[in-house]
């Protein structure tokens, strides 16, 4: 492979492109039709939309995974660096895409099925023992899995590597068990100083065509989201999903507790520009898309977090708050709504956490996850376990296994491997930030709330290259080092220190 | 072939139906990601979606022409009617998209494209000089078309059967011919009678969130369209367009001039209807669907006129349409509205024509065709043989191109043979109704506007069979007899007549 941007480009190549052009573009329509399905469909078109995603699903992976893919991918020698970055990620794809026998993936597909039903029943029920054979049966899965993709260290490695590519599990623990370490104490403090805001602000009256617009309004003027090339819904479960790099969806949820549709919306938002950031050509290719569901999450989560829960951003954009929801902020100013919605405050439910205590959901789940697939810990003491953790690490214990154990849909779902890039995304968006600000007028812009300077670091250093950089190499690249605890934890006690006014917790 | 329903299904109609399913549900994706970029998609999107189409059109095309299509079809021997009929249809359709070769249909695609971009621009400097070779083109290939399908009587026949399948030129001709020397001298003792209606009321203020709102909800009270499987978005050019029959969509459009919203809404509530109505056992395969294009138009046009333009509708209705829209109706009754609904004005414009003149727009149309076709009219002379129908028809003559011979997208999209289904549709329309009105039930139903029994019938009589019956088998076993243009012209005459004071005007 030579790097020359200008060499003509092979015909084996230019096949390669028009049928990946093609995958991607069924891949589009499928997530169109998932889109549509969660923000518009009418309840009776259920059942038959139901069937057009498997078929869609079924012939994008055929068509990719086709004996014709495999031989050309075989053949071609790409030209430049822009046809060798598609040809390597189209390589890893496919060599992952066929190493699971159709048998295996059928079995898997139908078990999940199956578990999933199973599941929403127990949690309805809190029945954890209805769910337990299906959780053995995904493990035992999982197991079979990681043998078929390989792997050098862990099995728990192969499965890890679905959503966060060249992550290890011996890595994940490392940087867990100092972020633990350093955090708890953390946790223990704040307990300790007690709490005497008042949180009732965030569930006064905010009418939710009011919450949606202002929620869009400045994910727009403070983001740079438009309506150009993205739009806003209401589904149940808030998402992002995109068909192009300049046709992003972003969808939020109306509560009575009005930052979950605020927030949301900033939190998606991330993830849309991520999408809108990454390089036109990379268009139609499986190089389109974000590094990793951890790197993913890093934009989200800064967006969210890092910006929109910051006293500088309040500071401006307040006024607008008050003009959009007058009841909410009667009575209050900037600062008394950034101490609002800054509230540290263990609970149960790991989709309601806080910054500080967040990362504990995922520790949790990720030894429960390691210790069930190392066969060290039966599914039968999986409660137990799961409770003494929540026990150890934010002192409660669940009333029942719907508020515990069975409250996420990943593992009926089969997705084991999955949680640990949540909070891997959680430290990478401090590190990233920190980096970004040791740009004087990055740091400056942070202070006004203007964000353009930082969106353009972000897209030039992480955004821009889509999928053929690693997780690894955009973090090395962008911030100089690899992935660490450390910004996080600074972070956390630079913030709540002040906050809850703790002495010393600079560290 | 056997007709016991019980009969096992074969393995190849198993593998037929599995081919026939995936093949519609790709076709289902291409029109929701249609549907979708006219109703909501961001601008930017639009590139990308266009390529996506493509690819969606293209696999769509591939999988069914395949050969693999071909040889089930070939082998496969239905047990059942239900059986029987989608490999009649199947076959069908299979002849007919694999008898024009790959080549011609690639040039056709492509002289298609290069004539619209043409005719906008042509249209817009009211320039038919710079549309005319493209239109010169479109006209070969349609001759090459013909040839191609192939055909007993005239050429014309081939391209008519596009659309509506089994009709003639020769018939079309003689029922227009019929149609026309019966309604010409209508339409000049309209104009001798003189017009002292006011028709201002057609553009009082009326919201646009309440046009949308009124006429959905009456859509669902009076014809029975639910958001459970329907739904009503805005688009530039409204249509219905469907992904099952439990997955319908309408779109309209709101302007000044309200009615152009109300009744397009009811139109598209007609199209709706038929295909909510096509018997579930056709589901996924090639039968599903309407019969013709000229069917499906009877559907909309008896909606749209033959119901929501009459007395009892608004005898049922004014006071809803006062409470929306209370300066609308200021001044005004039930019939006061129905008068101002229904004003025959000779225009040059074919959407904006009226029930009495709309159909000359039609036939004006079809003699041009056909002439050209049959290289009786050269391109060049279009535009003087345009306006000089014009003025024998309506006695008009349009100021410029654009208003006369340009007006229309169809020739520019290469659709030949597809004008005389709106007039065949209009004629089906009453037709359909006076043979359900022969029930006593479903006659004083429309009395007081109460559809429920109408509508019951239109499903058992036409939309229930989908595709498996002609459009001739419809109306023959719908009607007793097939289509005519008389009851159309004694219904005219009897309405207008009745509007206009016109003495003897029944016939």
């Amino acid at each position: 492979m030579t790097t020359t941007e200008s060499s003509p480009t092979s015909d084996t190549m230019t096949e390669l492109r028009r049928r990946l052009g093609q995958v991607s573009d069924l891949a589009a329509a499928e997530a169109l039709m998932s889109w549509e399905q969660e923000t518009s469909m009418p309840d009776e078109a259920a059942r038959v939309r139901g069937l057009q995603l498997s078929t869609l699903a079924g012939l994008t992976h055929a068509m990719f995974t086709d004996q014709q893919t495999g031989k050309l991918l075989e053949t071609v020698e790409p030209a430049n660096e822009t046809d060798g970055a598609i040809v390597r990620v189209a390589r890893r794809d496919y060599d992952r895409a066929t190493r699971l026998p159709t048998e295996f993936v059928e079995a898997q597909t139908q078990a999940q099925n199956e578990a999933h039903h199973a599941w929403l029943a127990a949690r309805k029920a809190s029945d954890f023992a209805t769910f337990a054979p299906h959780l053995e049966r995904m493990m035992e899965l999982a197991r079979r899995e990681a043998d078929l993709r390989g792997y050098d260290e862990h099995p728990y490695d192969a499965l890890l590597d679905n959503y966060e590519p060249g992550m290890r599990a011996g890595t994940v623990g490392t940087i867990f068990a100092d972020l633990r370490d350093r955090t708890l104490p953390l946790i223990r403090r704040i307990a300790a100083a007690g709490d005497a805001a008042d949180y009732s602000v965030l569930t006064r009256p905010f009418p939710a065509e009011a919450q949606k617009a202002f929620a869009w309004k400045i994910a727009g003027e403070a983001f740079g989201l438009e309506g150009s090339f993205a739009r806003q819904d209401e589904s149940a479960h808030p998402f992002m999903t995109n068909f192009s790099r300049s046709d992003l969806r972003i969808t939020t949820r109306v509560e009575p507790y009005w930052p979950a549709c605020l927030f949301g919306t900033w939190h998606e938002t991330g993830h849309a520009m991520y999408e809108r950031g990454v390089s036109g050509r990379w268009e139609r290719t499986p190089v389109s898309g974000g590094a990793s569901l951890g790197v993913h999450e890093s934009q989200s989560r800064l967006f969210e977090n890092l910006l929109a829960r910051s006293l500088p951003f309040w500071n401006r954009y307040f006024s607008q708050l008050a003009e959009a929801a007058p009841e909410v902020t009667a009575g209050l100013d900037a600062a008394g709504l950034y101490r609002a919605v800054n509230r540290v405050n263990p609970s149960m439910i790991r989709v309601e956490a806080d910054e500080v205590t967040y990362n504990f959901h995922i520790m949790l789940r990720f030894e429960l996850e390691l210790a069930l697939l190392e066969g060290k810990l039966k599914v039968a003491d999986l409660p137990e376990a799961w409770n003494a953790k929540m026990q150890d690490y934010l002192g409660l214990t669940p009333p029942d296994d719907a508020q515990g154990v069975l409250q996420d849909v990943h593992w009926s779902a089969g997705l084991i491997g999955y949680f640990p890039t949540y909070a891997l995304g959680n430290l990478l968006s401090v590190q990233l930030l920190e980096a970004a600000q040791a740009d004087a007028k990055i740091a400056g812009g942070s202070q006004n709330a203007e964000y353009g300077p930082l969106l353009s670091w972000l897209t030039e250093n992480v955004h821009q290259y889509g999928r053929s950089l690693t997780p690894t190499q955009i973090t090395e690249q962008a911030t100089g080092r690899p992935l660490s605890a450390d910004p996080y934890v600074a972070y956390l006690h630079r913030k709540y220190g002040e906050i809850y006014g703790l002495e010393g917790s600079r560290r």
